[in-house]
């Protein structure tokens, strides 16, 4: 349900009557409510409003962060995205995607889907400069949240030791979504003191081979990818290490069936990809299969002992929050996203923050799992 | 299309009008010939017509072999499919299912999607003895084709060091598809010399350990696994070895993108669930790991070279005919079934037989690897 000052203004943004009926009917734009700010979010996309698109009530538009475009043969992908084109190659950080924004005279998280996010709106003031908002009312921060102890994902980067950090990889203007040249966002991170992705420089298809090193270095370092850009953001590329692709697998292998198929042999393929370009062989491609092999079955198979012994498929993670009714806010929201969820622990850090322990049960996965150790007989 | 003669037959036979005219309309039931007889196949199921039936001209029915449940703990499936009740278990052939039956005064080999198979029809009787027909006209034989010159397969069974093998495995009536007791089919497979897949006794569910060293034998023996029957036909439940579950995936990989992701993922399900049951550990478990990372990679690591290198995915193929007008209807027949293949070479065997050698091509595989080696950026 819309509400009919909102329907009122998205006509006026320039959704199409009809097109804004449908999405209605079929439940592609929600309203909502965070802090006492009501929006609207793009649950499907309309006109140039993407998918997690959020239009609050003050009319302050937060485009949807576009989706990268993925390459899997790094020399000739560069040569087909970039032509002789110099970019810039920045960090890809696994972590959540979230678009920080001033509305009215609050700093909000967004999430990729477009919720406003309790938890990463509680810390974004830990990890960005409030005066950037006060100086920059229209610009948005696009980065990712990354660490140990994130609320969406169960792994972060190697270097971030405890809790969770915001890096920097975008800044858009509200409204027309459009990027700051690369060069301008730097200087803005420096002289807010935001933390940024890291740069590797800039680079171009003649340094190939820089940059195959810098794949390995960082696949060595346990670390997910590079992202490729030009200086006026216009192009975009994104590529993964090996590292990262059988990372992911182990991760995903313990909740197998909570997971599409596409999760796993997509990343199969990626690593597939890899060791055809740089040419593994030998040893060192046998060290690649039986990493891979491990990561698919080892936590699988820990899985299904789990739930064979009367146990569930279930993922624990922490964070830290400064208020314990953040945690709770973190349960509806995960609820309202169709996840079931509960508070396991609750520890006083003595330095302002609680360390609130979640537990993530998988009843589908563990059904399905619970099912064919019960000896289901299928046809497939 | 279906002519008016077929139609008025199959409503005499139970299909109910409406369910004929829609099953037309979309291509459910296809009119086809074979050496001058007239049938018409079920490419979708209608009442009691299974997909894969098959009516002749003369009224004669052959129903679609129906699909066997599979089971992936192996215990437990026991329990709950068998109870208490004692069961035959007989070897699970790698090759293709055929029904071979005598419609007028023509034995013929029909596919799994009801096609009359010219390659296996001209064969057949190279492996089935005609009296058996003479005696039994209104039985079916239903079997697998097994061995390493097979149209439809890569691989065979190891014992079937060339050509391809008949291995019986069910006798069905025509019309009710009802399967002739176990005993009966021996017996008959003994009096007439017809060659049956391997059985292996009769077990029940106390017997868990002999069928664990079973499972462990006919794996070691790279053999596919195992079908059990209770005497009457009425509970049917099949089981792999881990080795064909890895094998496939190996053979799969060469034409990764040709298969549905369900393909491997399927086969990594129920490698896993071997792995829990029998409680794999250590360096065993790291040898299965390794060996899955294998069959994953290295066959779809070399078609990326491939095709990198100019070429295309491809599989080659060959069977033994006694006429080579065999082996272009096998192309007219491939053909209809959307696969490019053809010819690449015919050899005289001096035996009465000729050896024909076919190219299988997969163009959208190979695209589809081509255009990611080419540098293709896209969203997933």
């Amino acid at each position: 349900m819309v509400s009919s000052d909102f329907k009122a203004m998205l006509l006026k943004l320039g959704v199409p009557e009809e097109r804004l009926n449908v999405l209605e009917g079929k439940g592609g734009i929600v309203e909502d409510e965070f802090g006492g700010i009501r929006y609207v979010r793009f649950r499907d996309s309309a006109r140039g409003f993407r998918r997690g698109t959020v239009v609050f009530e003050n009319g302050d538009v937060v485009l949807g962060f576009p989706h990268i475009k993925r390459i899997v043969q790094l020399e000739n992908g560069i040569r087909r995205v970039f032509k002789g084109r110099p970019f810039y190659v920045e960090e890809k950080v696994d972590g959540y995607n979230v678009r920080v924004v001033k509305v009215k005279d609050k700093i909000l998280a967004l999430t990729r889907g477009g919720f406003v996010c309790p938890f990463t709106t509680e810390r974004i003031l830990d990890f960005v400069n409030e005066e950037f908002f006060r100086d920059y009312p229209n610009l948005v921060l696009a980065g990712e949240m990354a660490g140990p102890e994130s609320p969406y994902i169960v792994e972060g980067p190697p270097y971030v030791k405890e809790d969770i950090r915001f890096f920097l990889f975008d800044i858009q203007e509200k409204g027309t979504g459009r990027s700051l040249p690369v060069e301008e966002r730097l200087k803005l991170a420096e002289e807010y003191g935001i933390e940024h992705v890291e740069t590797f420089g800039v680079y171009d298809r003649s340094k190939i081979d820089e940059l195959y090193e810098l794949i390995e270095r960082l696949s060595r370092e346990r670390r997910e990818g590079i992202v490729m850009k030009t200086p006026d953001m216009k192009r975009i590329a994104k590529y993964v290490t090996p590292y990262a692709n059988i990372n992911d697998i182990r991760i995903g292998s313990h909740i197998f069936f909570d997971l599409p198929h596409g999760y796993f042999m997509g990343r199969i393929k990626r690593l597939a990809f890899y060791l055809a370009e740089r040419k593994v062989k030998g040893e060192e491609f046998d060290g690649y299969a039986r990493a891979l092999g491990k990561a698919l079955l080892g936590p699988f198979v820990e899985s299904i002992h789990e739930v064979a012994s009367g146990g569930e498929v279930e993922e624990v993670f922490t964070v830290r929050v400064k208020s314990i009714s953040t945690a709770h806010k973190m349960v509806t929201h995960f609820e309202r996203l169709g996840v079931r969820i509960h508070i396991e622990d609750i520890e006083d850090l003595k330095n302002g923050y609680w360390k609130i322990t979640f537990k993530r049960v998988y009843p589908d996965a563990t059904r399905e799992m619970r099912e064919l150790w019960n000896g289901l007989a299928f046809v497939d």
